[in-house]
């Protein structure tokens, strides 16, 4: 049983589940002639990144100048940074960009001046759009100041224009798959007329797009030329409640020991808490939940047939809701698994991976570069 | 000015309130005649440890194993887990046994039988006790309960009973002041309660509370013989909101790079987000808020006349909802500070400390032990 020697709460991950969920992106990518750049800011770990370098991946995705670095120094070539210009960080992007074909994220013309001024090796920039999920971006309509962008970098040496992206956030948050559809296609055709209009004086631009929940169930990508989603690595408790993956897609859960079983309120409380989950949360037949349990068998971890939760979280404590029939089969000591409902918070928290297989994988925030 | 050369989101501390804080709650337990056994699991950092050694603090509580190790390898000899033990972390409590004065915490027989069959040095326990919070321990009145744990202990080499420990969490949550004197009141009766039923057969017992909003507040702790409050180090907006401290008693705050400013709908977007604040919220003025803004000056940061917060967060991404002031003097590149929620989970996070001296600071989280 792999988790015979674990100690303390851990992070384990299916490596099998995880490089289905890889090859599953991969071919539908191949499918629809996309170009496929992964966001690696859900694993953040150099070994998941090989599976993606086996299965062809040459370009990714990150979302900090911190997490381009790691890769780059693992020897990716090719790295879109898909989060607006830090320009306090342009002596890390400098060298960034002597390395590596480097692409950054811009959305006013401050940046694109200081860029111009102080970059001094070429780097990709991708206009940065909003087509509705309103985090950040410019808004599809707004020419005036993507033309203005593009009229600044084309005076730079350095800087040359990739095209536009987006990152339709708001999939998230979306009530059934037609939903998703229609957030997904009312994007594409903002970002398809930028391209039109483009298109001529650069005849190289790429739309890219790609948050997980389209990704995951849509099989027509219209125009988009490239896709960048990331959570479908290892799914998690969210995109399953989305509708998005299947509950045996889920790669990971975090392993935590049973500190104390109290019968009267039917409750466990197991050490994994906010420094290991996050605080994220989802409202599920009107209770906050934290995670879901499953239970450990020799290989990994199955549906579970009873649906119970992580219904409270502190900072090292989880409470677990439990029914009659886990309560008489959980022992103090014993093990049990929480499917998280962020894995890509989680993960960060978590600093490592344990492996099905026995083995320990890095993660970006559990080393120092 | 301290933030010139920083160049990605950066956990700031200001040592001379941090400092001042330490040296209230000494001199506030001192004058109560109170063991002082502060919680180092806000801040989990080594350095800061010192400041409370400096200012005459011996004893500690921690709330793992691992944050004890931490500790007990920089010298700290006296140290209780305020956790319910974990019997899988059973080697390294042997280990941190033979080195110093380690107490647990225990609130079953499970633990007892199996810590007495597998402790090779002494070790204090203390019995976890709920009085009212109910996230864990025994309930007060369940007095066979403990009766049958003491009975248990007595009869092992290495099991020492220390007093009744309780955290009254449930004071986090209270509307005001008298709200959070009658939790404390109600909880140290029933503490003294047990504390007489059990002190003839054991005289040394000590009973043990200490959540930060109390020992903030109150200034009669009753019969309570210790406290453990550890936020206090930082407070943080949570902490002020409740009105246990002054905004200018908050030590810690996030400096963001500004990436994107949106006048149109005033908002600004700086790099500090999930990974940097956790996902912890407070709802304030009906609106959901993960942090408030503040304006860095050359030696800090003030309380601010404006109220203005972030409010929105992903992964990466914080929003500011500006005003117009604010928008006007802020540009892309500028480094806005931002006070956490809560400063325990954002310090878990951060993995460091800037301090507005200059100094680098560990946090557990950024080492390997």
């Amino acid at each position: 049983m792999f988790t015979k020697y674990l100690t303390e709460p851990t992070l384990i991950l299916d490596q099998q589940k995880c490089i289905a969920n890889i090859n599953f992106m991969v071919d539908k990518a191949k499918a629809n002639h996309l170009i496929f750049r992964p966001h690696f800011k859900t694993h953040q770990s150099r070994t998941i990144g090989k599976w993606f370098a086996q299965a062809g991946v040459e370009k990714i995705t990150v979302s900090s100048v911190r997490m381009a670095q790691y890769f780059a120094n693992d020897n990716w070539k090719d790295i879109t940074i898909a989060f607006p210009v830090n320009i306090r960080e342009i002596q890390t992007l400098n060298e960034l960009a002597e390395e590596v074909q480097l692409n950054v994220t811009v959305e006013n013309t401050e940046s694109v001046e200081f860029l111009c001024k102080k970059l001094k090796f070429p780097v990709g920039y991708f206009i940065k759009i909003d087509t509705g999920y309103h985090r950040t971006g410019i808004e599809a309509k707004n020419i005036p100041l993507i033309d203005n962008i593009l009229f600044q970098a084309a005076a730079c040496d350095n800087l040359f224009f990739k095209g536009f992206l987006v990152h339709s956030g708001d999939t998230y948050h979306a009530k059934d798959k037609n939903e998703i559809e229609h957030i997904f296609n009312h994007s594409a055709e903002q970002l398809k007329s930028l391209k039109d209009r483009y298109i001529k004086d650069y005849p190289q631009i790429i739309i890219s797009t790609g948050d997980t929940p389209s990704c995951s169930l849509l099989n027509d990508f219209k125009t988009i030329d490239e896709i960048r989603p990331g959570n479908f690595v290892f799914y998690d408790l969210m995109q399953y409640m989305l509708g998005t993956c299947e509950f045996n897609q889920i790669a990971v859960v975090v392993g935590c020991p049973v500190v104390a079983i109290h019968d009267e309120r039917k409750e466990i409380v197991v050490h994994g808490g906010g420094v290991h989950f996050s605080k994220d949360a989802l409202v599920i037949n009107n209770q906050q939940v934290y995670g879901q349990v499953v239970t450990f068998s020799s290989k990994g971890w199955e549906k579970p047939n009873e649906k119970i939760f992580v219904t409270k979280l502190s900072q090292e404590h989880g409470t677990i809701q439990a029914t009659d029939k886990l309560l008489k089969s959980v022992k103090i000591g014993d093990m049990i698994g929480v499917i998280p409902i962020h894995s890509c918070l989680t993960a960060n928290l978590m600093k490592s991976y344990y492996t099905t297989n026995d083995d320990t994988l890095d993660h970006l925030s559990g080393v120092t570069i």
